[in-house]
């Protein structure tokens, strides 16, 4: 039975932001009969009732995050919203107390408060170092004024909102307008902070400065955040809105990465959620053709076969869709887009719901048996908030996941990493995206805080498998200059299960050249795993040196090639991140084909690629200018082309066979491919040749200016023709 | 109910090996209610169904292992004793005939074959490029040989024997005495495959050539096997007793180490159950007072929380008792060792029984619900024949397990690693003993074999968690010196769960140095996690240097002292291991305490060391001079003190946090650790006072040179009388 709010009049009483009058009386009647709902109430009740026993605390503010301070102000806002939750839900009147005390105490102190002490935000909060978390907080803490409302006099209400929240809210939007009024994730907490409030204490004007933002404030549009992003561009729109409008694309692709969505998706569909509950009319899910429940769909595709999300721009390993902000991005994705049973199966592995109605909806989902799994599938999500500033596209197949970014920048947390991929295998990472230098909340590193080898190496473009043009990062890795501009998807063909091509170009990393690359995974009948092809195809005004690196994960096991192994380790440059990297064994190929042949998690990977003569292949070691070990030391191989023009990469990368230690059995250690050759490149056409140890072999031939579907194509190859219809064509000789 | 087997008479007919005619009733009777038989006969059904109908080939024996003829003789006789197992279970003849095939093809077939062409073994074989793999051949043959054995006319069965068993026996015993004639797991393989053929034959002569190896032969003393291990002593006993009896002692422990006591158990213990069924007589199991049953439960103590064997002498990581070997050996344990439920645990785990009488009595303690969990426990488990060369210690405390050796030399496989420890956490290994250096089967290192890294560096001292003296290894790193001695225990008293010790003493590493080492776990009810206390104690004869390395595994989170990185690594010395060293930042001490805290697997750790004024800190990386990435690119950290007689190394290594990337939360991340200091250093005691952050403290005296239970002592430091009974004692200040 679906839960019903009145389209004209959404729900004036309260409890009426994530929990409705209407819910509350379902949840009731359905306690103790659906599982998952009852496993977390009764977690939640053991934690919130030993809390209550053992007292809270409102300290003044002094603490960076991971001090005293910080994290009880952070646990307060947490306790709170599930204490109001309680009471909703038990109808035990302790709960109401315990948050009302908690509010009471903090209208106490709030106005006595001057900003934060600690100085190194560029917007800095009262309760928190920054208004970020400042917004956190009033995220939570408005729902759960929403629920112990009715348990609160007039005169209560009057002194909470007049001594706090007014004030609060007034602190994080007007009087910090270089936090509120842009376009970035911590506006969106900010504007939902203000507008979760503006809900619960019905105040309209602060509804409209939450959704449309300061008006007639100015602020220095030079200003940068502290993370280096710029805090405003000229005529930009502003509020909530405008913060779903800009960096989410119509596919729901949020532009700063997974992580980050994970992140800021708590206060969009939170405040949504409020929003459709209490103000129906707005509509606010069918805002952009939907875009906010696609975004729950971009974010979960986002993620490899373990749920962990891909690695795009800053992004720390191991964040995943069990991140409790998963819960309720998934429950609400549930429950306000159209019940995909696909969505029940995430819910289950969380093991956990939202204590409200779109918790309650999952709840007896699961319990009536309709969930299915989450099937992820190829998909291209476009960037741009038109969805014309290029994708990411993720090939699937066989158990092999290859991410292939394309993207705009991806404000501040972008890195120069146009045209890199990352492959994983089995929800494993195989070869990397290095993801962000920074150890989130480890005091001990500092702060916990981005560590300056972010900049100086995890952005840079050599820190990705992808072109590094003079040992130059793209953009010349300048934020400005990057963020003006956005690669181009050029084919993204994923209908056939054994031939999945993504193409893509960037014509504006490095003036002059144009980079064209594609990747494909093919399923060869004689093989268990499908293979990656990989062309990247570059043509330049003028003679460059290009470096194509490739950071596999593991252990060498052998390569066909000599290389020699420096006595120590020669530093490879010196900037652009390249004085990050070790030069550990260097070689110079004669023309054939390099392969490496390496083992990571009981599993052979082998990596061919064609060279040309004098090539120079290095094996880079990441950790050098690394005064405090904050890096890494994981391996590269560079594949590296001098003073030339044009060059073309091609390569394949095979996972063809496992190890136990258990057994000591390796089976199929070695690679599939016996040679592989490129026998056509022209400004028109590429073609690879890829012969297998079968004794068969392939041509894959790609258009290079003509990604028509239906444009008819002829090419004569080595006396033999080939035609085909649309811009590529993989022909298998058997 | 038991099997029973005749004490007198044993059994006469066949089969009588592993099978028994009495258990073949038996499991008849009970098929298709003993699940994990019924699941592990299906698909052994299954399997050899298949295989049959591919049919089988045996080709010209040529490769080394990897290639197609080795694999291909090496699955031929895991199938046959399949086959055999099917034949008597499902009673179908075509399991009968597909052994009948093959032995025919193999009798045909061995007669013209030579020694095998690859040269690299001491003693090649024939079917394969050692008799190792002839005699593993051998094992399992016998096995199918008995189980078809009525099913064969006697004329074929004088065929088989004629023309392939007993040539095969004779080849691998007195054809090559210097690989039968040993006290090796070499040697084990060829007494129990000439034993098991000899029992299926009914052959009383090469019975005895198999338990009291080939009489009257002569062959070099000197002459070394492929790992450098001498073949033979002097005077030494030979065959399957001596094989016993040496490298085992009274506790069960095999010198060679748990690595390689899970390959030879398979032997002693087919070889073992084999000489029971059929001649009782020999008393195999009472043999040493129970050594063979015994030496089960040792080698499953020395496993981590996982199952997975610590890492003692060569010996591959990851290796654990789901090895298909340990199969037979739980299932043995269980039938001939009086039913332990503990093993019953362990059989569940490995979801798998042995086709045969010892798994059925497995299957029916499982069905019956005997099964109770394998409490590991700390022990100490003697080495040497006598049990009077020293011992292992481990210490279980809380989740720590740490593993302190002080044995013998392990023969040719056994390390210079006297008074090394190893710690692990929740059976991820977390101060590492760096294993060996070979992948097993895996054909692209050095054809799967030992590599030379092995003995330039993980044997060497350096590679371990203990005292280096001059950058020597111990015993100069001679085989020759090392196995003439071993250490000794001097305390080890793990009665009180809170406080456990192990200490011992090594006096023939370094002649002129005596090295004393007492590890201590040490519970403190502040704290979640025991922490471990280390002192090691040399004294010398002369001035010396003492480095002491710490094989940290994870990501240095920060020091609580500086230390200068250098631009590109040093090499850290140039002989004895350190060759493979690069040093990547130093320090110097200045006599305070210096903390080094890390992140591994999500959990947090500090190791807090006593200086001394200029104290050298090293870090230290694997990797140097290994032109082939052989290497794991591993940290350390080296204490070293120079020009010295005497030094003290006083530490404590703590698991004190955790860490989770999906909430991002750090939980206890720093040391609990104040303040670690020396206050009484003398001949006869040490005493170490331990400082902690609840402001308590904790002395730990340990009493040098009587490790009397029963002796009083009494010592008084900074004015303070402490007297105690007994080699320790720690006192609390609260
Ligand atoms: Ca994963
Ligand atoms: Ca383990
Ligand atoms: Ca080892
Ligand atoms: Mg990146
Ligand atoms: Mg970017
Ligand atoms: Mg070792
Ligand atoms: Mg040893």
């Amino acid at each position: 039975k679906a839960l019903v709010n009145d389209e004209q009049t959404g729900n004036q009483g309260h409890p009426s932001l994530i929990l409705t009058e209407q819910g509350v009386k379902e949840i009731r009647a359905n306690l103790g009969s659906i599982p998952i709902f009852d496993k977390t109430l009764a977690a939640t009740k053991q934690e919130i009732d030993a809390e209550i026993e053992q007292g809270f605390d409102v300290p003044v503010p002094k603490d960076y995050s991971g001090g005293y301070t910080h994290e009880t102000h952070k646990k307060n806002y947490i306790l709170m919203q599930k204490a109001g939750a309680l009471y909703q839900i038990l109808d035990d009147e302790k709960y109401a107390k315990f948050v009302k005390d908690m509010l009471f105490e903090y209208a106490k102190q709030y106005p006595t408060w001057p900003i934060h002490p600690k100085p190194r935000s560029y917007a800095r909060g009262k309760l928190f170092w920054q208004c970020l978390n400042d917004s956190n907080w009033l995220v939570y803490t408005a729902q759960a004024y929403d629920c112990i409302y009715n348990y609160l006099t007039e005169e209560e209400r009057n002194t909470l909102e007049t001594d706090l929240f007014k004030p609060f809210a007034d602190y994080i939007s007007k009087e910090n307008p270089q936090f509120f009024n842009r376009v970035h994730n911590h506006a969106t907490w900010g504007n939902a902070a203000v507008g979760m409030i503006a809900l619960a204490m019905d105040d309209d004007e602060l509804l409209d400065r939450a959704l449309n933002g300061v008006k007639d404030v100015d602020f220095d549009p030079n200003e940068k955040d502290n993370d280096g992003g710029y805090i405003r561009k000229d005529g930009q729109q502003i509020g909530f809105y405008a913060n779903v409008n800009e960096p989410f694309s119509p596919d729901g692709y949020f532009t700063e990465g997974p992580y980050y969505q994970r992140y800021a998706s708590y206060p969009f569909l939170i405040f949504a959620q409020a929003l459709q509950n209490k103000k129906p009319e707005h509509k606010v899910f069918e805002f952009k053709d939907g875009v906010l429940l696609k975004s729950v769909n971009a974010l979960l595709n986002l993620s490899d076969a373990d749920g962990e999300f891909f690695l795009l721009n800053d992004a720390q390993k191991g964040m995943s869709y069990y991140n409790s902000s998963l819960i309720s991005t998934v429950d609400i994705g549930y429950h306000f887009g159209g019940n995909n049973p696909g969505l029940l199966s995430i819910a289950k592995k969380q093991g956990e719901v939202t204590l409200d109605d779109a918790g309650l909806a999952v709840a007896l989902g699961i319990k009536e048996g309709k969930e299915k799994p989450f099937v992820k599938k190829s998909i291209e999500l476009s960037d741009g908030a038109n969805g014309d500033e290029g994708a990411v596209g993720v090939l699937r197949s066989g158990g092999l996941e290859l991410v292939f970014k394309y993207t705009a920048h991806g404000l501040s947390h972008g890195h120069y990493d146009k045209l890199s991929y990352a492959l994983f295998d089995d929800g494993d990472e195989v070869v990397q995206d290095y993801g962000m230098a920074r150890f989130v909340n480890i005091e001990q590193k500092g702060g916990g805080n981005y560590l300056k080898e972010n900049t100086t190496w995890a952005k840079q473009t050599i820190a990705h498998n992808t072109i590094v043009q003079n040992e130059t990062s793209q953009f010349q890795g300048k934020y400005d200059i990057g963020s003006q501009y956005h690669s181009n998807g050029y084919i993204f063909s994923v209908g056939n299960d054994s031939l999945q091509v993504a193409s893509a170009k960037e014509e504006n990393a490095y003036p002059g050249t144009k980079l064209h690359r594609t990747v494909v995974t093919i399923k060869d009948e004689d093989y268990d795993k499908p293979y990656v092809l990989d062309i990247m195809r570059v043509s330049s005004q003028n003679s460059n040196q290009y470096d194509l690196p490739f950071y596999f994960l593991g252990h060498i096991m052998k390569t066909n090639f000599e290389y020699s192994k420096y006595d120590v380790p020669k530093i490879l440059g010196k900037s652009d991140g390249y004085q990050h990297l070790y030069k550990e064994a260097s070689s110079t190929s004669n023309g054939e084909n390099i392969q490496l042949n390496w083992l990571q998690n009981n599993k052979f990977y082998t990596y061919t690629a064609v060279t040309s003569n004098n090539n120079e292949i290095i094996f880079g070691r990441i950790g050098a200018n690394d005064p405090e070990f904050n890096l890494r030391n994981e391996q590269t191989l560079i594949l590296r082309k001098k003073n030339v023009n044009d060059a073309l990469f091609v390569s394949t990368i095979e996972s063809h066979g496992t190890y136990s230690p258990v057994s000591e059995l390796a089976i199929n250690a070695y690679s599939n491919i016996a040679n592989l050759s490129v026998i056509h490149n022209s400004k028109e056409y590429t073609a690879v040749l890829i012969e297998t140890n079968n004794d068969k072999s392939k041509v894959f031939i790609i258009s290079n200016e003509n990604n028509d579907k239906d444009a008819a194509h002829k090419l004569a190859i080595n006396d033999k023709e080939y035609t085909w219809k649309g811009p590529y064509i993989l022909i298998e000789n058997k």
